[in-house]
């Protein structure tokens, strides 16, 4: 509780900055249609069920933009009860924790946490405290907590750490499902994306029935660069805005992007890793190449109740279902999907920020863009053909 | 000169065919740009200066549609002065020979040969024919040959293996600098991409002087499914066209690529690992997602002379130009759009064909095509800003 | 019963050429118990229920000293029943094909053969004709053949690539359950261990009930360099026989090892790849380090029948039984010492052998091992103390 | 000079609890010699030059049993002058920091730390601490702390995370050359290895010149469980003192180990990896099979002055030194003999501990040990032929 009365005066703080800004909305609020597949309910990660997301937002001061984002696999006591997980590097320049586990064990066994680069590590200390603390985990002796990063200190006092315990804890306790906050909020309070305010995005996709129907969630938190381009039109160039442009103009390639991904579907720790591997390629779908400095690490999951792994097993096996190779490409094309989407929400949903020394990035010019996508027959494609009957 | 002869003949055949087809081109001679950096003068791998690509046009009867293209990073004798090398696995759902030993070693010690998926090993046989036959090797007693393959096996009678140690050795006597043939050529003769007709594409990038001026050329095989883009356009939904269709229009997303890279950058074997990375997110761009059936390989080299690895080596260590890390960004944006616009010349330049069992494979409709492009002001990408001074 | 016939000539042609040789055996035989696990019956990989196993050996003339051992994980189609399997490269400096399809899909649809360097290809495609010509297998256009291979260029005029598609189908139709012919056979017949003759080596081990029962077998094609240890007993050294001696009396380190594993337990690939790279840590214990030169290559499948992938799934998932992480470090035991004494037996039951350019390959000495292995009491281990009750 | 009266203190209080100790010595000093190669001057990693060592030790009432160890590259600012490094995951079911960056970068921008497993998050926090305040550092917002653990909760009290940060500042400030504190001392203050207290360890070999006269040194933090072997005596069953034994006696086979691994030769960040790797195989010469709960890591970096990396790097290139692949093999024989000898000086070094819940671990105990080490003629292998002249 105390959680929400902070961001909500988080939000009149930087309500009263932004007065003049635009309107914002997800992508498809302004008609933006990516894919053939449909979203789920919420079109977020919690569309998979039992699934909770929760933030918290730090904006303090000049110079403090920063927070967490807690994303929660299922309800219960995640270290007695993980969930077969994997582990993707795009390009392994960041500080992400809990990797080397995840891929030996392929399971998780903690909620993902998301903060800026320098707090990794007191998140991840914070994230110990919680799950030493639950009920059932008292004689737990290793935890395998996992964070992951990217570097807000273009808005952020990020050398100051200033994210701390309670703040950890708060966003573990405030997780719900339902509708996921968007933009400046929680890890994505203080990042930067394709020339953009950048922030926290999700999306989701649901597959047709004959395909097994499952559902595909994606949570990013984008922060990186690149030549933004939206369902195909060139937002970037027509903005003036992208990479390599030139030298009196820098632009910031580097940044970072993490992306959460969860699925309902049974799929062995492999396939997880496969589903992961394909939310990189929606890179290209909105002008982002990875460049050097982009530490961009995807975290797949199942939440298929019957492949838990107990910290207690009753017996030596687990008899578990797996979904087959050959059915993996509709479940390929989902995160693709959904991981563009989500990115696309992350910068439609941020708003303009000042931060320290007084630099401000401005959002993603809603009306403009809309214009420019107008021009490129961009919000047109949910007329266009769409996959197979549900 | 024997092939050539053969493979005007296979031509000859095609076109009579083939004979209301339309005009062929490169995407670019339609006004198709896609990215911001300039091509170098071939728009072809071989702008990488060295580097030489010949095929072998297998065309014969009702059902024999596949060939051999080589790619031969430099005319001298490759075991001998081997070159740093890379290779990224996207999707290994393949037969590629030499992997293992490239990532071991980080260089690369043949020219790499391209063919159909059965017929991998025979073409690996017959280049270490040519490999110990090449004056120097007398004593050579252990090579690792690279291969990689993409299944034509629904345009060519693949279990005929109908590849011969001859058309091996005269892909290889027949590369050659300049202009590469694409489309329906060696490797590409059978392949299928996007819905459409596939083959061999290539293109290039170069990079501006104060990026260091580099270049950086990709050659694909091309024969994979999804649903296809255009510079953002969405063609493949617009011609009713794509992966995931209905029940009973069955559409083939299965099927590799194969993406060889080279440069003339001095970049260690690790960062041509990084560079092969990124073409992979070059499939977004043109609508693919990599399925579960799709053997989506890179292989990346560096012709940088100083660089070279001497089998006979003169001293106990190699003194080496190394691009620093923070360099690559760049080199990252120019194999990324080097690989898309390759993929969408193999589309270009592949014409129809009928194989195996009657079966026949439509190009891509040049002129349907443009109108949607047009309608989505796909061709008018030239007019954007590009990237800094050259 | 060619090849058998064949077989027995060639044993008769070397029986005139090593007429002093000592008694071979195994190295149980002759008191050398590694371990604290017990054996399977046979000792060997054809322990794990359904493996069997073939070998074709080529004694020809002066030079020709090479041949084809084929692993076969069962009796049925393996295209249509795949096994779960896994791949560790220990050092890559091979030319295995098949590798980046089996981690990519976690299964294994061909036997595995074994081979020289320079004829892995021809071997690969003759699996290819046996596979193809399978009933059942009409239609199929895709195959990933496993073929592994190590140097045996010392002694057999590797050049020539002797081992043709007929002895590839032999060695297919050959393989049999039960004891398994070691040493100077099938893909063996010319290599080098340790400054040795070596071979082809098998070994298992069985679990205690308690601990699973499961039985973990091994088979090697020994060629590789080092400083021999037996049971922790100096061989190398007291016999003067070690790498990096002195100039003027080379010693081969470099070579390579193929390691292949079975066993009847239900793993998931994960924890396939996880067993076979236990096999590495084996090296040690014989004295080994994986030097440059050296191919070594693990790769491990499960038998266990639920857990079969079908090429022609009858269901979008399948229900399997997957051994707990926790339940790993017995067979993690029964891998590492299963590999050293199958390494061993590769030495044991190696014999002297001249080969091409006269060169002369002399076998481990077992009188003199033995006096130096008694000197080490190192054939009383027996007398200790081991695993819990079977 | 605090943290060294603090020291004292430790070992006073230590020595009153273990007055009937056996001195302990390292493993050499009781004639036990392992391998071919010479050590460097101290037989530790510091024979490295410019590498140093610091240990802060924890002991502090019943139940404080831990502490840190820093490795420090050199004694510059290592964020400004970075050095090439590469990480092997043996086994990585351990919590260790910093790889994925490593990894990706091929460099090591920190000192590397050890300490306990729940500690690790708070140890790379100070560690942060330490890198933003040195000076010239003042600009910098992303660090990549490489912090490595290994579980000592049977002698600690884990749960506590007692490590705080000017324990991790005193570790870094006391990091000296020369001797090496080995034992239960910095990280290694609670670790149990092969049944029997573990600690830290360390030690060296120097090539021959004709092979580059390169030293590799090796730092251990040992911590698991397998069947203690000495020189290929059987001392963990001679004892009766290993891992699967019978159930009313559990023996604990998890655990971790963390290899450091320093080199002056020029080796790329390729070569490094391959060289970590090796230590793995020494855990077959001790008895280790690196068990399911093994956190089992090696990080290797080259201190070679000339290819250091430069955070602000003067040029687009670095001019490098790159030692050959054909020149690895004594590199890797040193790596793998300097493992072992280390993990035997952790144990031989390390005394009797009583811990949390008054548990106690008996240290190796060596005149018993030294007596099996007769019976087996472990002691005499200095006699034996070595490798080539120096």
């Amino acid at each position: 509780m105390n959680i929400k009365i902070f961001l909500s005066f988080g939000f009149i703080l930087i309500s009263t900055t932004v007065l003049a800004q635009e309107k914002r909305g997800r992508a498809r609020d302004f008609g933006i249609f990516t894919g053939i597949l449909k979203t789920g309910s919420n079109n977020a990660i919690t569309d998979v069920n039992g699934v909770s997301v929760g933030h918290t937002t730090l904006i303090k001061g000049d110079s403090v933009r920063t927070g967490v984002t807690a994303i929660v696999p299922h309800a219960g006591n995640l270290f007695q009860e993980k969930v077969p997980a994997a582990i993707y590097v795009g390009n392994g320049f960041g500080k992400s924790m809990g990797l080397s586990q995840i891929k030996e064990l392929g399971n998780l066994e903690t909620p993902i946490l998301l903060t800026n680069t320098l707090n990794a590590p007191l998140v991840a200390n914070a994230l110990l405290d919680y799950m030493l603390a639950l009920p059932g985990n008292e004689n737990v002796r290793s935890v395998n907590a996992m964070v992951g990063e990217t570097n807000d200190g273009g808005l952020n006092d990020i050398r100051g750490r200033h994210v701390k315990a309670e703040d950890v804890i708060n966003a573990l306790k405030n997780a719900k499902s339902g509708n996921v906050e968007e933009g400046n909020v929680g890890a994505g309070t203080g990042t930067e994306a394709l020339g953009f305010k950048g922030g926290i995005g999700t999306s989701s996709r649901v597959l047709p029935k004959s395909k097994g129907g499952y559902t595909v969630g994606v949570l990013v938190q984008s922060n990186f660069g690149g030549v933004l381009q939206i369902n195909g039109a060139p937002v970037g160039r027509e903005l003036n805005n992208f990479y390599l442009m030139d030298k009196n103009k820098p632009y910031k390639a580097d940044g970072s992007c993490m992306i959460i991904i969860a699925t309902d579907a049974p799929l062995s720790d492999r396939n997880l890793e496969r589903l992961a591997k394909r939310s990189y390629i929606a890179f290209g779908n909105v002008g982002a190449f990875s460049s050097n400095g982009s530490g961009d690490y995807a975290i797949a999951f199942s939440t298929y109740a019957k492949n838990r792994i107990f910290h207690q097993a009753k017996s030596a096996t687990r008899n578990i279902d797996d979904l087959n190779n050959d059915e993996m490409s509709p479940l390929f094309m989902a995160v693709w999907e959904a991981t563009e989407e989500a990115l696309l929400n992350s910068l439609f949903m941020a708003q303009d920020l000042k931060g320290i020394n007084g630099r401000e990035v401005k959002a993603l010019p809603i009306k403009k863009t809309l214009e420019i996508l107008k021009k490129y027959k961009a919000l047109e494609q949910n007329k266009l053909p769409m996959a197979l009957e549900y």
